[in-house]
């Protein structure tokens, strides 16, 4: 039986190097982009539009009702986030079959919940995350530190939004998760060889 | 230099039995009901009285203003909470500086936030706390599955109470803790030999 691990992570916080270096010392496939890749070629979307709908909130998608008065709203981006979902169960449901594998984000926890997975979420304080993405920021890009929060407010706010949409279950709260692991002042790459043990 | 690792726990979660299996596997020091016997022997108060002082919400014994006119509250029980909260300290730092240990409860987590300790939070869903605190429950006792559930949201209340009192910080909030770890549908001995490699 394959082994699925999946992580949930806080913007900033390294879940997705931890995700990555976790698969690689397990020997584990690692999916994350490859998913959206994936996606854009099932449904002739292409990858950008792809990623623009994952990060919206669908439910700003839906016709509008107020009274007895209708608000007509184009359908078809909500169509297309419904076959953009679709398309993204049936490819983690094929990585899960598989092999043993890392899946981050995307809602692979709840697709992939007959399974019981092994769902990690992983978070830091808002200080660390900063820091973390000041040091990753492509060159030239310099933000000032209330930029970096609210762009780190914003997009935990879209996958909050996307998650408690597609699952109805709060993104974040511990109960959803088997481990939550705070990488504030942490090494990530000194716990991962420890956190794999969990697994070996 | 003492590894020191707290465990915050929700009521029928199982944290206490997870701490004192990671202390025996690591050969550390643990720290649970202990601290109470000490607080009794500092304090000259009973062993049952500490724990009921532990157990209550220090800011109901406060005297209480209203307006300008002023209530009259015995603050003696107050005075005791205090020299308990300060003997609790005084144990708590001592142990943690003679050995390297395992301290569950008693806002360790913050007593000794100078030192970095490991923060670890285990929590699990209502349905797997009533079952542990059923199979668990003296010989005699047969309450429904309503009344464990009111024993556990009450015992949870009070901790939450008395950290937040003491600390100024959310009990439970994931921020405070290092590694949260839900126990639901988990075997405790099979988990905790692979949660100590990550102090090995």
């Amino acid at each position: 039986m394959n082994q699925i691990i999946t992580i949930g992570r806080e913007f900033g916080s390294g879940g997705r190097e931890l995700g990555r270096r976790l698969a690689r010392e397990l020997g584990f496939d690692y999916y994350d982009k490859e998913i959206l890749t994936q996606i854009a070629e099932r449904t002739s979307l292409s990858e950008d539009y792809v990623q623009r709908v994952v990060e919206n909130q669908p439910h700003q998608l839906y016709p509008i009702t107020t009274g007895r008065s209708f608000l007509y709203v184009d359908t078809q981006p909500l169509q297309q986030a419904g076959a953009v979902y679709q398309a993204q169960q049936e490819i983690i449901t094929r990585m899960a079959d598989e092999s043993s594998c890392v899946i981050v984000g995307r809602c692979a926890d709840f697709i992939l919940r007959e399974r019981k997975p092994f769902r990690i979420f992983v978070y830091a304080d808002m200080a660390s995350r900063i820091a973390r993405c000041r040091e990753r920021a492509p060159e030239g890009e310099s933000l000032t530190d209330r930029e970096y929060r609210q762009q780190i407010q914003r997009v935990d706010k879209a996958r909050a939004k996307y998650y408690e949409f597609y699952t109805d279950r709060k993104w974040g709260d511990k109960l959803n998760y088997e481990l939550c692991i705070n990488t504030t002042n942490q090494d990530i790459p000194s716990i991962v060889p420890h956190l794999a043990k969990l697994f070996q």
